[in-house]
């Protein structure tokens, strides 16, 4: 199975959010990371863009029905036709979450990200308790990568 | 149709916010609302007693499929069955969400009845851009009464 | 807690149909059930009519985000948000389903009542291996009956 | 994007139906399509293990919330978190759904699809008004294909 992390944001970013999103994408892809997004535009579209050009795979969990809603970056579209829950199910579809900027959409993704359990690193997002800071993409993947080794050591030690 | 208020917060809640909840229940009920919520323990519990001993109408969206999780004082259970994406339901059952103290699952309900455009009156709770503060249950009930009566006046000077 | 029972069937059905939808409304509610149902026209419509002209409560667990697509007779919506997949929240519902013809929409429910191990009733509706027939709505309540005083039964005997 | 066809069918299945699913599984991969599917045992996993044989891609869109119920066959395992309502997503993932044996889930499966306006192919599964009967995996592709050159004469004669 591969691995796979979720990158939430807002569908309305500027330009410095989108920069560091898309080197978010592809610093992921550069890991070997399956990037999971709600697979429309603003962050999630820069963050596709990147992951694809970096050869990556990228998917895209809508809330319509209609897979041509897609970023044209997606290349696995699932038209959950949830509306709003798929915010759940993109939360919970990798195994850290990875918020950049972003409104309510995004917020209630932390949120519920938060609630599963998993880690969410912030960049210029909401400030909420929980949340791993990270000025830029590239600290987000130092971080993501310490995530990483720390659950290593753990199975090493615990068992 | 009989309208509706999503009530929603902790499982987890200290004396003085399971009273505001039971205030809150209770205004409720004698207002002519049905209350919904997430249908467990804590805050949700508190605001359905309230309001079924003030002989109010209580629902509780489930995040599983047995009712038997539903606390003793909802009257129509709903097991969903959908898990945490139910929050997404809970949050867009009423014309207004009031939330009173809580934890990520509040968060992510919060933020997703914002996302949906309705009215978030808030005690004790996160304090997020686009939430009503309010004291406590009587305050914000004032609150949501003020809300009723600007969309009456709209009514009648829009349409 | 009150009990419930979900009625599915066609939102395009014939009188005969209708009739027998509306019968199962007055039924239900005259048995003290909740009747919850996807809260649209047709079948759903007819039974919730019976359902209130007799004093009783009815759910609509409709698929959109707009509690205004309820049919009149809704008494509580509930504007889900999350399309077709709220079949599987419409069959969870209830203790027992009972459908009244119907279709692929109405299969899709009979046949995740059937997956939650939950007793299905038909009338005039899919002839599906599990459905437990019935010719009309008065034989559908008598069999529901017997679905009980069997479950008290099993109680007296079994706990 | 990537093309997506969905895979259903039973959890439980005889040596034949795994037999046809897996060589299923291995002609979708060599048509360059995605298999979605729900990401279990049985007709699940031996389409995913002939589609990954033959080079292809495997989603598995799961009901629980653990990643490690996917079968070992699923590349891209998406823990929805939704129960049995993932059902939806499974028949809304493809642009045509084929189905293998199967039980009461895999009829939910086939009736969403066809709800959806699908094209739904069955191998030895339930017989349903709609959908189109292959006598095997090989069959069932011949028929895959004529849908697709259907579509792209519609395309060059429609617009």
């Amino acid at each position: 199975m591969k691995r796979m992390v979720s990158v939430i944001g807002g569908h309305r970013a500027g330009p410095e959010n989108l920069r560091e999103a898309e080197a978010l994408g592809r610093g992921l892809a550069e890991r070997g990371f399956v990037l999971a997004c709600g697979g429309l535009g603003g962050v999630m579209e820069a963050a596709c863009r990147g992951a694809r050009e970096a050869g990556g795979t990228t998917v895209g969990i809508l809330p319509g029905t209609d897979a041509g809603e897609a970023n044209r970056w997606v290349e696995i579209a699932l038209p959950t036709g949830i509306g709003l829950a798929r915010n759940a199910v993109v939360a919970r579809a990798g195994e850290a979450v990875i918020a950049v900027d972003g409104s309510h959409g995004t917020l209630s993704e932390i949120a519920l990200a938060l609630n599963f359990g998993l880690p969410v690193i912030g960049i210029g997002t909401w400030e909420i308790e929980g949340v791993i800071p990270a000025a830029d993409a590239a600290r987000a993947l130092e971080i993501l990568d310490g995530l990483d080794s720390r659950r290593r050591e753990e199975r090493s030690v615990g068992g």
